[in-house]
């Protein structure tokens, strides 16, 4: 039915974010909880039910009024199955069954992906993406995620790896990454591999800069604190800044080359850092593009922020009802 | 109709290839011409059109029995209006409008993509790519062409440039391409590449090798000749494979980490030097994929050869059927 709604949640290790939009993405409701992740994380599916529920009665709506409910989690997500396993930050190690359980608790069709895929749908629906049938997302947090729509679907590859975008390698002589492979762009250019590459640089830097002092002197140093040194022109930090940006623009030049998309979507919280990060992304980016992509694909900021997940989330119910 | 056949035409700068499949992908009837160029290629689509119609002709055969005519042409095309511009091995510098005039001429509806398109589609159908949703192809000539179906569909992008993977810049600091950009792939591992690298790394070697002493003595050599003697030990031919082969390894395994598909199908004519480069793309494609991607795309050799060009053709009327 056409006036059906959509729920969205955003499951996440601190909390999680519920909304109920309608078929055109608009978010008429929202709320949120903690994420309980005590005794291995077996609360969070009941939680999640009992608040649907709850809201449900709330709203004095009935399951038969929604047409699903989306959600992004992080970890291993096998669609299909709508399982999951290995979301550290959640404690599940183990298999758990978010599909069969939410769907027996509510009634209600439930649908479930990762969650770089589903901020990628949310901002390629409501955000920076235009509603374009190409989007590539990505994501610069502590790590860095990707989510890839081609031809308006989300791809996921032959094993769920599509958007792997943090794992392009870079630098195939670069730092080692926790996927053990060496030089991946995630090593560089998330909010950690901006901290390593401006301990690496400093070590070698002669001049005076406030960033190197911040360091000698043993301070905790951040992602922000370097880029807001950059911007007010401390020169260690804008040769970080630079080289994080040069990795950052060859890696989207290479989606870019291969993928053409409409847009190249930057979220995440290294991304705060906004246009002062990205003009010197497109500087790399253009440097490493074919002609016809450096004119028609855009490399633009994310536009939604902590909302990507939900919106994105309940677009995930309408991708699946084009199956 | 379950039964209406499929015509397929591969339009090269030499030959027109043109095949009658059924709906399997199955060729029941083939033929060629040659490609005349003169006159502006102002030959060509009149040519292809009583080419058709005589054949109809001999195979008594109607219009109505058939669902479509697929074409692959060089140059840039516009799908949705089917038009060709700037194929300069069919002399074709100006506009033509094949579909317009093919549609007109033979009455059978008609849809048009470009060759290495075309190509990706024939090998996923019905060669190397085992009909998977998700296979990348990659075709190294003297450039270096690619096609990517994601999904079950052939991606194109916002401006038609998905899979340039010819373009995909493999080291920044390399050889300038004919796109204006340095060092892309084409540069390195089209059949003009091998020998371009071959030529360079010959003037620093210093041992004795055969593939010096011809290029000293000013023979012209080949990326076959290369290939020929780095199989036989050759120690400089060794090294330019090697080279090559990473560089080829390197690029494959970003188009991995980006779409994590099936397969990716290597062709054209650098590629018949087989598994002997294969294994060692193989190498360094495990060197700079993710372990999931590592573990679960694989790369093979096409095997349609000449065929998937018309068998890709007909797969294009299936392809524009879906939408």
């Amino acid at each position: 039915m056409e006036d059906q709604k959509i729920i969205g949640i955003d499951l996440g290790g601190t909390s999680i974010k519920f909304a109920i939009l309608n078929q055109e993405g608009e978010i008429q409701q929202r709320w949120s909880q903690e994420t309980n992740i005590l005794d291995e994380g077996s609360h969070i599916i009941p939680d999640i039910i009992e608040s649907i529920n709850h809201h449900l009665d709330i709203y004095d709506m009935k399951p038969t009024q929604f047409s699903g409910i989306g959600m992004g989690s992080p970890g291993s997500v096998d669609r299909e199955n709508g399982t999951v396993i290995g979301a550290f930050n959640l404690n599940w190690k183990q298999l758990v069954y978010p599909k069969r359980d939410i769907e027996a608790g509510t009634h209600i069709p439930f649908y479930i992906d990762n969650d770089a895929n589903v901020a990628a749908l949310g901002e390629r629906w409501k955000g920076a993406g235009d509603n374009q049938p190409d989007v590539t997302f990505v994501t610069l947090g502590t790590g860095i995620g990707g989510g890839i729509i081609a031809n308006d679907r989300l791809l996921h590859g032959v094993s769920g790896s599509a958007g792997e975008i943090g794992h392009v390698t870079v630098d195939p002589k670069g730092y080692l990454c926790t996927c053990g492979k060496h030089g991946c762009l995630e090593t560089v250019a998330s909010a950690t591999g901006v901290v390593r590459v401006a301990r690496d640089m400093a070590e070698e830097y002669a001049g005076t800069a406030k960033l190197k002092e911040l360091l000698d002197a043993g301070e905790e140093i951040s992602s922000k604190i370097v880029f807001d040194l950059a911007k007010e022109g401390d020169p260690l930090a804008t040769a970080v800044v630079d080289r994080v940006s040069y990795y950052l623009g060859f890696a989207l030049a290479n989606i870019g080359n291969t993928l053409n998309p409409s847009f190249i979507v930057v979220g995440g919280g290294v991304s705060a850092a906004g246009e002062f990060l990205l003009d010197k992304v497109r500087v790399a980016f253009a440097q490493n593009t074919f002609p016809n992509v450096r004119e028609n694909t855009k490399i633009r900021l994310a536009t939604l922020g902590n909302e990507a997940g939900v919106i994105g989330a309940a677009s995930l119910v309408l991708e699946n009802n084009k199956d």
